[in-house]
């Protein structure tokens, strides 16, 4: 028998690891605190924006739960590939928890990770379709294959317990979305992303619910390890200005490639607490390229799809 | 009787006004030199790049100079609404000038200009359509009036030796392009803008050769002088913190939203050309709002459709 999952206790999860991540951020960071935002979307529900900015280990971040419901809008039929007269009065809900987190120290990596719930009815109330997504993902300015291998490791071991086929196919998801085709190179070192997990033999809605939770819960401790590992590493202005470029791409990379991104500002998604995922700084140099051998040109042989990193 | 125009007479003018612009411009910034790039194409033609980087005045810019050629892509006919199939061995001649300058003072506005020639033939090398677009637009961090009043109205000396209706409706045209919609902010004080002059009553291809010449004409005298007005202004670090947010919006704009860098980056322009638009340094913060009667909030009123600036 099917169960059925209750919209309200997936949102409660999402807020309740927004709390739970961003006091963990503000324990790391020396007892920075995020600014919270507040916000209503006009067509129906809203969301919680906490962003932190200048803290001691964290130049800008933001750890973001939104709810937000209503009449569809007829881009969603596009991305759907609906119709847009049948489903004219079609509603949708959709809630997720969403985080970057910039750090100051260019040893420490950048993170992200989306976890999100969708779900379109029609007018009486009778469900069309529901999913899962998410992902989460690292950025390091230099590739550190320890620290790689254990953020893979701790993705693989979120993954395993539910299916041994999640963790190379969501790996493989991930190298293909985090990809930026004009640089030939990939945002960072990948990690997990799967979208549209729906009720099909095996996994209900409520398995992936526990995947999704699994996944979210993984974040502090894995990000708390790396930037513990990290924090305290000296650098100096030529680690601090290839940040800079790095940031860059990451910039590239959500402005002209990111899904989320792009629809969100393209269909009047809330700027502020879409673009909180932009850096606080960033640079362009016109055809930067790293001296041989340098240990940033290691870097970028390593910013490249396929890579095994849990052998 | 229609004159045939040549196109090598189009990519000549072009490449003399990149000589011509690039020595102004290096003679403005004392003596600074641009870096100049020859790049082919895999499928035909191919572009003289040159970069401004770290100069006294600019610090970041580029005139940079194309003519490329040979198949038509396919994306191109999606762009033309034309049918793939019917246009199979269809072959296509683009040649452009692009600037833009980024300079170092805030007070100094950032300036874009772009002149293009476009031309599609049948496998059997029969015209199937050609025409010219461009543009040129000023992005000041800090709106002066009367620095908007001169550009403008060097924009409208320009289109009225042609046409009456150019100004007002090139002057729009500028408006609704370069305008950032999740920020319902323009991206400056706009210029003109104008695509796809094809030869119409009383306007042919020459006629509009000579305008697009006509405003190529235009970009040094006109920012020579903006430029010789403000470069020696004094500034702060409150300026420096604006122009990099204002920067950070033209990231924005050209990133998500202009065709010429989004079309370009997707189907395999040369990045390093395409992004030269980029500045130096960017920056971002979450929700900044400039205080009330700052000078900051007063250039925000002014990023907005509809300013006559020539009365």
């Amino acid at each position: 028998m099917q169960m059925v999952i209750k919209k309200e206790s997936i949102s409660s999860f999402f807020k309740e690891l927004q709390d739970e991540i961003s006091l963990g951020l503000e324990t790391l960071d020396s007892g920075s605190n995020f600014k919270e935002d507040l916000w209503e979307r006009e067509g129906g529900g809203g969301g919680r924006t906490r962003v932190i900015e200048n803290g001691a280990v964290f130049e800008k971040g933001g750890v973001n739960f939104s709810e937000v419901f209503g009449k569809a809008p007829s881009q969603i039929f596009k991305t759907l590939e609906q119709d847009d007269k049948e489903m004219g009065d079609a509603q949708f809900y959709a809630t997720g928890l969403s985080i970057v987190i910039h750090p100051r120290n260019p040893m420490v990596p950048i993170i992200h990770m989306n976890i999100r719930y969708f779900k379109l009815c029609d007018a009486n109330g009778n469900l069309i379709s529901e999913w899962f997504g998410g992902g989460m993902d690292l950025t390091p300015h230099y590739v550190v294959d320890e620290d790689a291998q254990f953020f893979h490791q701790q993705m693989q071991l979120a993954c395993d317990t539910f299916d041994p086929a999640y963790y190379p196919k969501f790996k493989r998801w991930a190298d293909d979305y985090f990809y930026i085709k004009h640089r030939e190179e990939t945002r960072g070192i990948g990690g997990i992303f799967f979208d549209r997990l729906v009720t099909e033999e095996g996994f209900d809605m409520n398995n992936h619910f526990e995947f999704v939770k699994r996944v979210g819960n993984a974040f502090l401790p894995t990000y708390s390890t790396l930037v513990e590992r990290n924090k305290n590493l000296p650098y100096g202005q030529a680690e601090i200005e290839w940040q800079q470029l790095r940031r860059g791409r990451y910039v590239e990379f959500n402005l002209v490639y990111d899904r989320g991104t792009t629809f969100g500002l393209q269909t009047g998604g809330r700027t502020e607490s879409i673009l909180m995922s932009l850096p606080k700084t960033a640079e362009w140099q016109y055809a930067n390229r790293p001296a041989k051998g340098s240990k940033e040109e290691l870097t970028l042989k390593k910013l490249v799809k396929g890579i095994n990193w849990v052998g």
